[in-house]
């Protein structure tokens, strides 16, 4: 090893990807997509190709078993997965997951865990069809690859918006987050004195939204009925704001987005302001909607018109026009990227 | 969680596989195989399929970096997807790699990895096509998916062993299960006075074994070459026993394999003796070899019979019969499967 010592969070997660990847070279003609997508494409043929996604969820940096039950964690896993299909417009059909787990787990445990993953299958009809299952140190670690398929000429990328393009986003922004926030406050407040229970009534809609998320797989339905193919798209696992910049970078492109026009549920404000947070900042830096960002062409604006789940919140400009926020008064913020970097945490 | 507590090493790997996964029903028609052999398989096409195989490699579990140079861990990492692949007679085109680092880790550490799985890309010839990085809480584990291809009509199964078919391994056996005693013991005497130099000298072979496994890809073209599409075929990752017994179950068959003809090199035996370990031993039970165990019908000897990288270890016979070991004055011996359980270690 080198004398030099470069620390992991100088570089940050993307930086680190793209550092460590660069030499590599793809030299098999079936690789049609590698790293940098939501899923790696991989074509056999002219018609349609397979699409390979994959995530892992670590113990205590990406999951609190505290407040997070077994059950919705082996859900989230698969969901988060079978988003990064949906991302490339294409249908998750098959998943395998390994897990690394301490002696401290008992079967039961295993079993809660399976459960979950085992109701995601059945929701979002994937198979699961591998693994691995091995022990750990300390703490549970899973793996999980989603393959899915796509016909070649749905497939979308991120790097495919075009100025004047519209931006849609689907269902509600920032609920997971301001979830996130509920379930460390009622930690703390357990923690302090374990003789007091939880404080969560009321707040179902979010704590949904951060423990169960849903792979909005009825998007892409949608999509195919009303015969839309969008011009990029990417889901929404690190925040808006930073799954913008990851669109405007690929396609090399700008964008306007305006305040006003971002999707954001009554009880995810609500709860924002109680912990004298900003709805907006909330839908745009909180993450884990997993929802879907995609751009269209103006000519398929009557299409998804009036369609409850997809909103429009702004369109794509010339890159030298940069990344701005409108708000209310007119007034142009320009975005950050402030996903998250885990090296940071 | 109910209140009933069993421990996960009542159940043991494959066990706990087997009950996790009991509940579960595919549902896509591309699901050509899901879990219980060395690849899942996935058939798009009459023609041929898409094989996916995934494994985890943990530190402290499955490897010591006080040993282990990172370089040579992303090179195995690789392998031994590589060889699940292989397993099933296929060709491997790509990997993912995730992995989960702590800040102990310098960049350039991950570098030295990258580098290591890099050159395995090139042995091997696959393409890096995605994957996640993301801190950890302690040490480095690693989960590497692989993505292969192969016609449907020479897809292998642990399943299709005949009675009279042949048990043919491939390379030499025990190798790198006695690289790894001699590496524990230099640890041991570094520990105990870190002023003493490892005394690693003439044990190359056995090192390399350990260190830098290789997938036999080049079995799987010289079968191609031979026109012989094996009854059976498994990579032998946890002992030559253990797969034994893991073809005889899922072929429903028992088999006589003789001792004198197990495939052990020189160097492997003479080091396991300095340990006072029968060598026979390290290559029934060792494991981590990656070589390939398979089955033939006896009509596809004669292409085989020379070949000097396949060694006929014995033959399959009823189930009834049992699984026995011949030593070298005829006496038949029981055979155990001591495959690895991780959740004993």
């Amino acid at each position: 090893m080198s004398e030099k010592r470069t620390e992991l969070e100088q570089l940050g997660e993307f930086g680190l990807i793209d550092h460590l990847t660069e030499k590599f070279e793809n030299k098999q003609s079936s690789t049609s997509t590698g790293i940098g997508d939501d899923s790696a494409v991989i074509s056999h043929s002219k018609d349609e190709s397979m699409l390979i996604s994959t995530d892992m969820l670590i113990e205590g940096v990406h999951f609190n078993l505290m407040y997070m039950p077994l059950k919705h964690l082996g859900y989230k896993a698969i969901a988060v997965n079978v988003s990064d299909i949906c991302a490339m417009n294409g249908v998750a059909e098959q998943i395998t997951v390994s897990i690394a787990v301490s002696s401290r787990f008992p079967v039961e445990a295993l079993e809660e865990l399976y459960d979950g993953i085992r109701a995601a299958c059945d929701t979002f009809n994937v198979d699961l069809v591998g693994g691995d299952t091995t022990s750990s140190l300390s703490g549970l670690m899973i793996s999980v690859t989603a393959v899915g398929r796509a016909k070649n000429d749905v497939i979308t990328y991120r790097s495919g918006a075009k100025e004047h393009d519209l931006l849609v986003a689907t269902g509600d922004l920032g609920g997971a987050y301001v979830g996130l926030q509920l379930l460390e406050r009622e930690k703390q407040v357990f923690e302090a004195n374990a003789a007091i229970q939880p404080d969560l009534d009321g707040h179902d809609y979010i704590l949904q939204r951060q423990l169960k998320p849903e792979a909005r797989i009825d998007v892409i339905k949608f999509l195919k009925e009303l015969d839309v193919v969008p011009t990029s798209m990417i889901d929404i696992s690190d925040g808006l704001a930073s799954e913008i910049f990851h669109i405007c970078k690929s396609s090399d492109v700008g964008c306007k987005i305006y305040d006003e026009k971002i999707p954001i549920d009554t009880e995810t404000s609500m709860t924002a302001i109680d912990f004298n947070l900003n709805p907006i900042t909330c839908a745009l830096n909180g993450g884990e909607d997993y929802e879907l960002l995609f751009t269209i062409s103006q000519d398929d604006f009557e299409k998804i018109k009036g369609n409850p789940h997809m909103t429009v919140i702004g369109h794509i400009t010339d890159k030298a026009a940069g990344k701005y926020l409108i708000d209310k008064q007119g007034a142009a913020i320009e975005l950050q990227a402030q996903g998250w970097n885990h090296f940071e945490e």
